[in-house]
């Protein structure tokens, strides 16, 4: 049998898919870098041709996960029929991968991201998609500045801060799916949803919006992940 | 000589001293237990007494920063005499024992926990600290909304996202330490004073009040604290 010879860029997404594959089930932790060279069949030299160290990998992850992102948000910017505020609010549904057909497979990447033990790979991910999304919604709000919808002094110092509200949710999450399937559930996911709304209004606010023009996520998502099984 | 007893309090106390020390010396990544054991002079039995292990070890000294820090602003909280704007602004200068004089000292701190290897000790430090000053935001937002001074339906919430604000500048402030000397660092320190700023003007509208009333850092903080070697 003749061997395949693959490109150097297919094996590293080759590497990248298998390691996020082990991260997602056992958990950043626990995977080893044996694990994912044994996963993709390659040798241990071919592994450290790619990656230097499983840190690295996963850097790799993350950086491969926001240009995911980004890709998804390019129509929505554009779009020369979208004003600023439809282009606000869709970057904010697409770039989290809010919607509502995607939630059992994300509801699986959250259980497994905001485990204690993963509060790195959580950050990692979190810095590495914020450095790729703030050039993107920067360009949102200074043509939405430039639009007169928008009224703040600072494009770039504004989308950073709004990229960083998520985070600020981080232990609501994980308090949410600690109490998953039991009778506290319900009241979890209702205290969960409103602080998502609260941020919609945080947003407002900032960039000087009526309160109620920005939609955080999607109404019923937070239930939709949340009860996903 | 006799022995000298001392009461279990003083010696967790002492080998948290001893680990801050060393943490920030060396960096927490490169600190072993057998190092704070050694600084400390205890056995390795009455170290594993204290502490489980290192991550054990750093939890306890962020929650002890976090008290320290609650403990600065209780007369604050006490004072009859301030009005909500008054408090919530005394609040921001000292939970961050944000005072000029002390700038060197903290620069140092900065220098370290703001290391890329030290990004978990950042967060864990962060995080229980936001714990920690939670519930004092939350009251001091409550009555400033009793009083009709604030205008935010979610004092919890407002809280929750004003604390976590501080984290949406962390590469701004790493990267003005790494131009630290050069000749590019006069031109950092004044972005990250004017981001600094903009987190006031954020503070502002999320809490319903006029642009200009919070105070997020005290005028002249950021040069000190940046260029205090």
């Amino acid at each position: 049998m003749p061997r395949v010879v693959k490109h150097p860029e297919d094996r590293r997404s080759e590497l990248l898919d298998c390691a996020q594959a082990l991260f997602f089930e056992q958990g950043y932790e626990r995977t080893t870098i044996s694990d994912v060279i044994a996963k993709a069949g390659i040798s241990k030299g071919g592994f450290y041709h790619h990656f230097a160290s499983k840190e690295d990998l996963l850097e790799a992850l993350a950086a491969r996960l926001a240009k995911d992102a980004v890709a998804r948000v390019r129509d929505i910017l554009e779009d020369p029929a979208l004003g600023a505020l439809a282009r606000l609010n869709g970057f904010l549904a697409r770039s989290r991968q809010m919607k509502i057909e995607d939630a059992p497979k994300l509801r699986a990447a959250f259980d497994v991201v905001f485990r204690p033990e993963n509060i790195v790979l959580y950050h990692r991910v979190n810095g590495a998609s914020i450095a790729v999304m703030l050039p993107v919604l920067t360009r949102i709000i200074a043509e939405g500045q430039a639009e007169g919808i928008f009224a703040v002094p600072a494009p770039e110092a504004a989308a950073e801060i709004i990229l960083h509200l998520g985070a600020s949710t981080h232990d609501a999450v994980a308090r949410t799916i600690a109490v998953s399937g039991t009778p506290a559930e319900a009241a979890a996911i209702e205290a969960l949803d409103a602080r998502f709304q609260f941020l919609g209004l945080a947003v407002d606010r900032i960039l000087g919006l009526p309160d109620g023009s920005v939609i955080f996520v999607e109404p019923g998502f937070t239930h939709a992940v949340m009860t996903a099984r």
